[in-house]
């Protein structure tokens, strides 16, 4: 039976939706893509979150989504993005994929939000619509949601919500907020919670040291994500990081507001896990340019990792 | 047949969803609801916007709403807000509403758009994914929503897209874009499309001497609002003018960001149009304090408008 | 001596800057406003405000403007906006302001700042910068700052620094945050400072009846606004709402976001308060059709308040 | 004599105000700034920006360093950041920074434009209020400023203020926007303009391709950015990704916002370059756990870049 605990650790990919050239959902390829990811190493994965398309999908393509992941994943935890402008939608969401077999859900503050009680309060009422029993992931992200939640105001959701069993870490500059937030659980001022960080992993490296459990995010190469999570969890400090810094050219690349999809569907595509960088409409596509300098970056990756390695481009 | 076009003039209330004490839809006071802007003389009706708790409401509620309203309306054009964060859910209640009989959709731009083509690339977007043949309004709304449009991009969606007919304005402050609006008219560079009010009708007088065709907003006295456009209409400016300024105390006390829909539900709950002011959760209340300062200004707004008088508090 | 104090009341215009047409400062006008002011009743005035131009003065200009208001002022305390994005400007225009004989000076937090510890935070860090022996003023006003304080937040700024002695109200909606301030009082968690609204004086008839001492907002007939603080302080309630509702029409109309100011100069000059109605540049100025609008606003209100009558427009 | 042109390329490094413990200008670090600068192949600098803790100076300091960066760069251009709330400062700014010999002005649009004529609307009239003789930049940074410039917008700037030489481009992201850019130049619709890359050189690698002429951006190895600005100049492609991939992990960590400013310090007074780190109140300062880092990335850097290496943290 699949869990999501304040224990949960390692690579959470966020999943995109892979589709054919027409916009259809390519269900194949989505079989692919969670092989691909159970090889990398993920120990749970996260879907219909921005990244995931999810706002393009009809109710019933979602749903299905959730089922083919719950099922492919099988004693693995998937995490559902239920964010929505209202308590109604966000708890018709959550019952269906909890029902198809989701472990839990992932919840953002809707971006009007301002004062630390507004915040603390949507998430009272966020958790009270889904259920008390439903266990939910915050997810901090001021960069896109321009929400900012201080330490202290994530630390009282936590106390308040007994079901809160994960922060899905994005704060940029994020590195010290950690160290905040596990400090508090040292003094004893708030409970344990998994923190999985996103952003792109463009700071895993150093997340890992300060007490983060892993990542939660969407890199073309999560088994790099997987191995430096299970360095740093090792010790092999200086791994952790030359095994990171090979990929940053590229991590930092993916990591572009609004052309990252593209990036990471294009790079899916030519590692023939997805078999297709389409997105569905209203879309962005790379340039031809662009995929150039993606072309010309992944080569450079593979001198250090020879998994980032094609045959021709 | 009920139709919406470049000619629809009038009234249009926002209408409220009436909600029983423990949260269920009173389906008995929408057709009160009904009754009385029919009686009112409403032209035609807006539904699930964001003072009808739209977000709040389960799809089936929200589906059995628009079909009341378009029932109760019989020719008479009823108007569904689909605006969504992705273009499939908004096509989706797009569909549902027509087949219930909708003459037209309303679409405010996503809050995240700046510049002018973003903005009218998201119309463009928007019309494809619900389709070129539905009649749509376009909503302005910069305090809500943080998107400004200028006079010369809403001209430029007007001209793209064919099955614009409509255009809420509530724009703030707005008479000058009414007047460039028909100016652009006038001078032929931009056909015609009807022009309601909003923001509370809190300029209705004036905006009514700029060259709009009505209003489309909640305040809790519609024939307030029908008279005054009538009034103005028929050029009896002195008799609008005196007519909207007894009301405009409580206009302005309800066009609080807010605490509005608490006002309006209040006092259409004291006028018998709907059996309670409650809003399902999380809602707000007005304290007593606010209860009373209703009271005392209907009272004098009564002085002048007998409709607005109670026989006790 | 003049002091602003916890205990300061009635009125306090926020003076416009008149100009000539050629963009000199009028001095002439600025003494005949005093002037009117002072007839009015004044119980103090801010100058250097958002409406004031003052982003457009010269610094020799904004300190001879200080100047003329404390001369004319007397023994009536003198406001000063100090808000500036850094505090080095803040303190530099605080020492002048002080040494040309201001009361103290009025502080709005930078836009930029969103959790409730970063504005109890700036609030400590700009005290340290201008000095903590300067009695000031926290601006609250979240529609044109986009920062919104919680009443606790101002109830910790209001404990953690002594020379807090005034809070310029103008949040919206806002009658129950002064409540609730007021309350915090009653019960003593909070000290007491003086309440001064602004928002145009939309809210003052009710306002006053919540707890606030008076207003700090420049409606082009502060008479009105001394009238209204006058009766609702004598219990005159009924009166009180008589004449506000008299002037509501105007006060509306003058309450929009970047015509307002063009609006108050225009009414000012036809009073003959001020020798034209231009604005420095970059500035804005009313169509015709607006200035017969206000024209035609003004004869109604001068049919309850003849001091809004004019012999011809 | 200094100018500063459409032709101008190299590194402009954003200048820090170098200060004592105690909170003084630390003169002798600028001076030594000014030499390492030099000596690192900086072809200009820009003072003033916001990592210059400009608001916190007082206006005889901003003089006093304009000049001794004017004096100490001799025939190399100045830039000076005049970006004000309002145009009477930024006037006045402009004039001391050109007296004191500065080759042009850097100005960033307010935050709260909008529509794409409001934003070609203020360098409207800033170019009237400083003078239309005075060679400026465009800041194009929507991170920070909140303000989307369309590539068209931009060229519309250009077109009309003839005293436009340079752009200071840091959307993010933002190489097709330096494409777009170029394209224009290269139809003839646009004159061309410098563009220099902010964003704390982030992408510097790519954008050279693209067709920017230089950085202008503040990373603590400012040889390390000359160095791939004359490498991508002289088609020394991989030579240049090289270098500047080795530096990626330490640049990254630099270009956290509000952390920035720290970590560049702190580097440059490990370095020497400047006495100690600190910042004028209200600084931020790194955590212990923060400097260990920065030691432990440089440490890396060091291994493939001499220049970064230290004899002990």
């Amino acid at each position: 039976m699949t869990t999501l605990t304040k224990n949960s650790s390692g690579v959470f990919p966020i999943a995109p939706t892979p589709f054919h050239p027409d916009g259809r959902v390519d269900v194949a390829s989505i079989d692919k893509l969670i092989d691909a990811y159970l090889a990398a190493g993920a120990t749970g994965v996260t879907v219909l979150g921005i990244l995931g398309e999810a706002p393009k999908l009809e109710p019933d393509e979602s749903l299905d989504i959730v089922q083919r992941f719950t099922k492919g994943f099988g004693s693995l935890p998937v995490v559902v993005g239920v964010s929505a402008p209202g308590f109604a939608a966000m708890r018709l969401l959550t019952r269906k994929a909890m029902d198809a077999g989701a472990a839990g859900v992932m919840i953002a503050p809707l971006p009007s939000l301002r004062t630390d009680d507004q915040i603390i309060g949507y998430y009272h009422q966020a958790i009270e619509a889904i259920g008390t029993d439903i266990p939910f992931v915050i997810q901090d992200y001021p960069l896109t949601l321009s929400v900012q939640m201080a330490p202290k105001v994530i630390r009282q959701i936590v106390q308040a919500q007994p079901s809160c069993v994960m922060l899905k870490h994005e704060d940029w500059p994020g590195l010290e907020k950690i160290s905040t937030l596990r400090a508090y659980e040292a003094e004893g001022s708030m409970r344990r919670v998994s923190i999985l960080t996103g952003n792109g992993g463009l700071f895993l490296d150093f997340e890992m040291e300060r007490g983060a459990d892993g990542a939660m995010t969407g890199y073309a190469f999560p088994e790099m994500l997987a191995d430096v999570v299970r360095l740093q969890m090792e010790g092999e400090r200086d791994a952790a990081h030359d095994l990171f810094d090979a990929h940053l050219p590229l991590l930092r690349y993916e990591q572009q507001q609004g052309v990252g999809l593209a990036v990471r569907k294009y790079v899916l595509a030519k590692r023939g896990i997805i078999a297709c960088d389409a997105q569905r409409k209203p879309g962005s596509a790379l340039s031809e340019k662009a995929r150039q300098e993606v072309d010309y970056v992944l080569k450079r990756v593979s001198r250090v990792d020879p998994r980032a390695s094609f045959r021709s481009a």
